[in-house]
């Protein structure tokens, strides 16, 4: 099993250092102009030139010729909701119509009304929903996402998004890293109790999430209205002495406190920014944690409040983008668009944003080792893309621009013929 | 040749008075559920429910199964620029890294650059470029646009570009509706000798595409630092003489007169409005000129200065959405996006923006008794989208939800082997 691809115009194979890209690094992208890897065993072994390559190819191996297209990493999407039930595009129209996003959820919508939702529904019917949008995922040239919990909300019914993700990993080419995001909105019936749902959070799921290993990372919605700083240092924590590794949802419609918190527990990541200023950059950068912006949700809500890219980076932080797909507030599966608004609305450049969406957001998921980037012993998980130079990929937006998808070696059929069903080739 | 398509979740027939709809008429689709049609010689010929036209089939009739999906008319893009050589990516990845679209025009980028690249390409060669882009209409559901020439702006040049729209509408399925745009900017030898070049529109040029019939509309670039109302009207009013319907490129980047010009000549569209006020709605409603109003440029220009759509709708004005796809200032070739950027950032709901993109469009194109809803005697131009409600085409943004394109009753190929060469089945 053994697999090269010839006849990149471009490959960009993100080879650098071992750690995350910072500053000027994130504008270097290791591009091999009429390039070509070989892969074998789902890892890639080398990369070079076409002659380099073809010099040194084993007899059997399959070669595909990428027609002097951009061959890439496939996108690594560090922050999805893509497990619930329904859609919210009632909300959507509403929100057309002048209503904000925090009347609706103050009226009952929202999070909540996708909770309601999520727990009518079985295990089996979240994966073939999740399932239609792996597909979109893998079509818009991502390999491996994050995905969180969070639309379940009482013991069972987040064990049961969880189990999900658990069954899409085994099911789909996609690759998976879960978060237990039990602390994503107080439920209906803790409104009046909000320290007894604290609790059950720490004291029954977390143990049970830590237990039957669902969950690598922990997750908390740190904003006003929703969980204190407080109760989000209570929640982290616990998760922490049970081995999970935490992201937090930090400062992103008021200046909550959610970065300092993350600074201050050494989080992986924290995720929004839209309010942070430059002391919580300065946190973050002390303290290692790498910010991931998630400029769909800024569009889709309609602000014009986008988090300060450009001091993030001329700070030194090793930022990452993701999508935030989600059926509220960023209804997007797509990292090409997330890179259209990074340079149209966050002013990164087209290779600043590419190394946002690949490696950084690699090194943020723990994945830095395997994925991200087109090296030597890692995954075999790229992409090529219908074009010649991998900025049309953001600059000619609103497209799927993949037009074929490997992981761990293999092609991926992009176009099922069933809603949610996807192939993998031969 | 007859065809039958049932099974559709929601049929939009957008079946209503024989003009473009205005006020509360543009939230009215003509939604059947469980819906179906049937169509023969390349025309609608009936519309209801699965039941009704089951009932009346021919023996031999073709029939296509939705599969509980949606099923629209094909998209109208009333306004584009799909004809040039090369890109202008560089360009996006300096404003990207902070310069403005003024400032790269002033310093001989902008339009001129991509004029310089198109002179120097052959007809063959534009052809191949804008089959790509043909491609990516079809694949997002388009199957009508308007093309505007604009990229040559000598003589010979404005006619190549004319003559490779002709041959586009020859060989490719998409319905193609061409524009001279002559006065898109005035090129670098005519610097210094402004009214030059317009006498070289006026008594050489618009009399060239008028006798060889290769442009039913004339266009203008109004705007400051770039053609006066005076040079506009000049020229418009020559265009008008030879018997060509006018557009006018208004109010965009300033108040420079643009909709009060389209207002005076009853030009069919004034295109853009970003900075048009009340005076110049109630200029373009007194006179019936339809605004098209181009979100794709506002976003990729990193602006957040939208077009008052509420306003206009309000005032009666037969609103038009359209890509204005072209190389610099808005690289999309998608409606749905433009559909996502209209209920987003134009606060119009769903209904309305796809009334816009359809019916309005197709009237504002001349071609309203033919297009742009699936009535008895229009073309059978329509789209599979894989989903079960419309509004999600506009919701899940980023992705390209056209499942099959319907155009004069053939199912058209959407993903080619070739870089931008098209098939159409059977």
């Amino acid at each position: 099993m053994s697999l090269a691809v010839v006849g990149c115009s471009q490959l960009l194979t993100l080879a650098g250092p071992a750690r995350p890209r910072v500053r000027q690094e994130m504008r270097e992208l290791s591009i091999i102009e009429d390039g070509a890897l070989f892969a074998a065993g789902g890892r890639i072994l080398r990369t070079g030139t076409r002659r380099e390559i073809e010099a040194g190819l084993p007899k059997g191996c399959e070669i595909v010729d990428a027609g002097g297209r951009v061959v890439a990493p496939g996108f690594v999407d560090a922050h999805t909701h893509p497990v619930f039930a329904g859609t919210r595009v009632d909300e959507y129209e509403r929100r057309a119509a002048g209503a904000t996003y925090r009347e609706i959820a103050a009226a009952g919508g929202g999070i909540r009304a996708t909770v309601r939702r999520t727990r009518l529904s079985s295990e089996d019917r979240l994966v073939r929903a999740a399932g239609r949008y792996a597909e979109w995922f893998l079509r818009t040239g991502t390999t491996m996402v994050e995905a969180k919990s969070g639309y379940g909300l009482t013991v069972e019914d987040e064990l049961k998004m969880l189990r999900t993700i658990r069954r899409l990993a085994a099911e789909t080419p996609l690759r998976w890293v879960p978060t237990f995001l039990g602390a994503h909105e107080v439920p209906d019936e803790y409104r009046q109790d909000r320290a007894g749902y604290v609790r059950l959070l720490i004291r029954e799921m977390l143990p049970r999430v830590a237990e039957e290993k669902l969950a690598e990372y922990c997750d908390v919605f740190c904003e006003q209205g929703v969980f204190s700083v407080e109760e989000a240092r209570a929640i982290l924590a616990a998760a922490q002495n049970l081995g999970l590794k935490l992201r937090v949802h930090a400062d992103q419609l008021s200046l909550s406190g959610g970065s300092r918190l993350a600074a201050e527990l050494r989080a992986a990541t924290a995720d929004h920014l839209e309010c942070a200023g430059e002391a919580e950059m300065e946190a973050l950068a002390a303290a290692g944690v790498q910010p991931v912006l998630l400029p769909g949700s800024v569009y889709a809500l309609g602000s014009t409040r986008y988090p300060d890219a450009r001091a993030m980076i001329d700070r030194g932080l090793a930022v990452v983008l993701a999508t935030d797909f989600n059926p509220g507030s960023s209804p997007t599966p797509s990292m090409p668009m997330v890179l259209s608004l990074a340079s149209t609305h966050l002013k990164m450049t087209p290779a600043e944003a590419f190394t946002c969406a690949t490696v950084n957001a690699a090194y943020s998921l723990g994945r830095g080792a395997e994925a991200g980037s087109l090296e030597p012993g890692k995954h075999a998980d790229f992409v090529i893309h219908d074009c010649t130079d991998y900025r049309e990929i953001a600059y000619f937006f609103g497209l799927e621009h993949a037009r074929a998808v490997y992981i761990g070696g293999r092609r991926v059929e992009l176009h099922s013929e069933g809603r949610g069903k996807w192939r993998q080739a031969d």
